[in-house]
Formats: structure tokens, sequence, C-alpha cells
């Protein structure tokens, strides 16, 4: 690209998971800073490149002092915003691409290894063609409720009659899973505004619309929390398949799980109080950017 | 990026004008060619690149038999694709897109030069900070009407209770132009779904609602043929201007017009029967892309 005067122009990547998408910058020596101006334009799909996330790739040794107080054995930090430029703690599907590119590039030697996020330390394997992400602990958000009836709530769905019985589950956040029954077709649900979810969670929710195929195996479509429908959302894949899970009487013999999103496939494997995400990263180009001057 | 055995990694860049955005694909040797799949993945705004369409830079003598039989003195063939991967004839904003990245790369050594397109060889000039195409001829789709009454048919607005008069321009793309009259608010206008527009264009057409602001300066907005709303559309805003020129009874004095769309601002320049449309063009990133195997 021609140099001009007075412009910067900085390395970016682009990348995506199940269509979760994302604009890569590299900063290996702490440079380039993106303030929030410049985040917004690179996400921008029309001005800029185009993405749901930023994501800089920083060498934990340039990362801000509190991350690296609780970096461990991680030596990058994924400095992930949102596409309004607001700083954002992690994305399940971020860290694959963010994986993809460490590996792609020769930046770690060893299969797993450790990332820091705002929402601390991730352990990435490789998993098939992609990678899995060890999201970390999750729990039922009302738990005594849940243990009795297998519900804690219920979610207005448009065209449905009565409202139907959820489960909600904390996953770092907020989620409420709602089984379909049969004769409302998961593709025809109007997710074009939030559903109503009672009791009306204070900082809102993501609500995942499940149907179960086969043992070990949903579809699911999510709306998620100040976004609306998504493509992808790994936390709501994996709030998906545990809430499933749940009312199958949490059956030890069915820990991994198979969850078809509207972008792709994607797999939960269940570990006790913890659970891990895997499936596809793709990095598909590199090059450089001008940022508005 | 690193190389990957057997696949396909190609230069692109991603160019705007007045947010009507663009992937170009250099081939200055002829190659690469590219499919539908191809284009489709490159506009593909999560997948890919993203853009409202793709445009390949061929050399005249690589361009196919029937573009360089009447390319005249055109260096360049503006290759142009729609978002969904078939062929185009032309697009106003893509030809200073295009017309950017061959000033940026030297490739024309003139400030004025011509490019060839599907649609006839179009004049590229500079102007301000971008540039302006001799878009060529326009006319009345239905002269004896509009000569009578200034108006040829009438469009149905969402949320008016009679129907607008309206007025229809042929620029090798038709299309219908309603003013807006008071109490209507342009920026609160439902563009969903394409308006209703009587008498009833067998092949579609294109429909701008124009607000007049002040002597040759409107502002507007449009709606694409079997696109939707869209934030720009060249030959529609030179529709939008020669028809409220049209209705000012063809004032010899304005001849060049400001029109304001949601993407950012045009110009226009009536020419006889002849129009030509100005504005800004940006190539914001170049790099290489992976084609899918």
């Amino acid at each position: 690209m021609p140099l001009n005067v007075g412009v910067t122009t900085i390395a970016f990547a682009k990348g995506e998971g199940t269509l979760n998408d994302f604009v890569l910058v590299p900063a290996l020596d702490g440079a380039p800073e993106l303030d929030a101006r410049e985040v917004t334009f690179l996400a921008d799909r029309r001005a800029g490149i185009g993405g749901d996330g930023v994501i800089r790739v920083v060498p934990i040794e340039h990362a801000p002092e509190e991350i690296r107080q609780r970096a461990e054995d991680a030596r990058w930090f994924m400095d992930y915003r949102n596409h309004d430029g607001s700083i954002a703690e992690m994305c399940g599907n971020g860290t694959r691409v963010f994986a993809r590119y460490l590996v792609d590039h020769g930046l770690v030697d060893t299969p797993e290894f450790a990332i820091a996020t705002r929402a601390g330390v991730k352990r990435i394997t490789p998993a098939g063609d992609g990678f899995a992400t060890d999201l970390g602990p999750w729990r039922l958000a009302r738990p005594a409720d849940a243990a009795e009836r297998g519900m804690d709530g219920v979610v207005q769905v448009v065209g449905a009659e009565d409202p139907l019985p959820a489960l909600s589950l904390d996953l770092g956040n907020p989620h409420t899973v709602v089984a379909l029954p049969p004769g409302i077709d998961l593709g025809a649900l109007d997710l074009t505004h939030a559903p109503h979810v009672d009791p009306h969670p204070e900082h809102g929710t993501n609500v995942e619309f499940v149907r179960a195929l086969d043992p070990g195996h949903i579809s699911m479509r999510v709306h998620e929390r100040g976004v609306g429908e998504t493509q992808s959302c790994g936390t709501g894949a994996a709030a998906a398949a545990l809430a499933t899970w749940w009312w199958a009487g949490q059956p030890a013999g069915q820990l991994d799980w198979r969850v078809d999103v509207p972008g792709g496939t994607l797999g939960v494997h269940i570990a006790g109080d913890r659970v891990a995400l895997s499936g596809p990263a793709h990095v598909i180009a590199e090059g450089q950017v001008t940022l508005p001057g």
C-alpha cells in the first residue's frame, strides 16, 4: 500500500469461528494501542474491516499490570474489545481465533498453551481441526429452584400461547435456556426483540432456544444481551448443553455434546463444575489497514 | 501470512465511497479469475472480507474480447460483480474506488483517464478529494407524461394517506423519484419493504425519496431494487438531482447539485443529456486473503 504522510497504517488479520468474526491487531512490541474510535472503525463493516469484536495480540510483558499479576504461565494477552469499542472480559469463540493466530505465526511452541484474558487465564488444547477452550466454572443461577423442578423461570416466546419453562445458568455471564416443545419450529422463532424472561434478571440475560436432536446433540438459536440474535455464542452453546444435560438427569456417560448454531457446529465438554468449548477457527486474511486521521 | 500447501491466497484491497463498499482484487496479469463462489466468499461480511460488490482490476489486454473492442483509450477494465456473485454492468460509487486504487498504485499517468466497464467506457476526472465519473446519458422514462405534469406516476409511502406523485428516469438502470411533502419526515420513512410504484415497472425500479433543502441541495434515501435500503446509490443520487431540477423548471444556472445520502455527500453535475457523479473514495486496507479450498 502506498505510504501517505501523516497517516497511521497498522497490521491486521481477519478471522472467524462459527461465523463469530474478529479483527486481530498484532501488538508484538506493545503498540499499537487502540482507542475506542479506532476499534469502532476497525469493526465497522463498511468504513473499516468489519467484525463482531477487535482483538489485540499482546505479549504478556506488555499487558497491563493487573493482567500480568495473574497471568500464570500465559505468554499472550487477548485484549478483547466489543464492536462498539467498549472493553470486554472475554469471548469464547474469540479465544479459538486468537489461538489460531498464535499457532499460525509460531508464537507458541507447545500444542497446549494458556492465554491471559480479563476474565483470567484460559487453557487451549487442539481439538480436531480447531481448538478447545476451558471456559472455567459454571453454576446454576438459582440452584434450589432448579434442583426441585429442573426449571427456575419462564420465557415468553412470540407465537406461543403460554410462557415456556426455562433454566438460568451463570458462566461468568448470564444465560437462560429454553427447551422448545414439539410444535414450535426453532427456525421460525421471531428473535427480532429480546425475549421476555420471568423472573426478570437485573442485568439482562442471554437467551438460548434449544431443540434436542439425539442424545448429546442439540440445535439452538441465541439472542445475545444488548446485541440481538447472533450466528454463534460460545458460552451460550455451553449453557444450552449444560441445561439439556441437567434436564436429562446429569447422565455421567453423556459429558460430550454437539451443539449446532446458525454459524456452524460447536462441541461442549462437561467436566464436573467446569465446562470446555471446542470448534473451528480460521484466519482468512492479513494485511495493512489505514486508520482514520 | 504463513503459507498453507494446497491453499490459494490472493491479494485484495478494501475500499468504500459514501459507505458503498467493495473488495478489490488486482489481476494485473489477468489472474486470478474469480468464480461466483469465490466472489460470494470475498463479499461475505463474516466468513470473508465483506463488501457490497467485488471488483477485479484487469489490464485492458486481459479483458474479454467484447470489452477490448469498445475500450477506446481505457487501459483498465473494472470487472464488477454483485455481492451475490452475479455479474453487473457498472456501479457509480465503485468507479471512484476503482479510480482511487489505480491512482494510489501509479497505474495511470494522467489526472484524467478512462476506464472500461460492461456498460461502456467511463471517464474519470479529479474532483476535490475524490473523483467525478461521467455516468453518460440520462432520459425521462415517459417524456410525454412528465412534460405535461412534471410527474408520471405515484408511489405509496407507509404512513402517508395518499400515494405521492413521482417521476421516473432512465440512467441505464431505472429510477423513480418522490419529492416528500412537508409533514413527512425523511428520516422516519419505513423503507423495510420495496415501495409500491404505480404504474408498476416490469423489471422493478430503484426508488429515491427526496427532501429539497436549498437551491441545488437535496437530502435523500434510496430503496435499491433487489437489495433494500442502502447507504448510497450513485445513479440514484443523479436521478434524484435530475428530478428535482426537472421540477424546478430545468434552471440553466443550477446544474451542480449537492446530494446528501445516508453514507455521505455526493455531487451531481448536469451537462445536457449527460450527467456526472462526484464524491469521495477511499482504499483503507490491502493484504492477502485465503480462498476457501
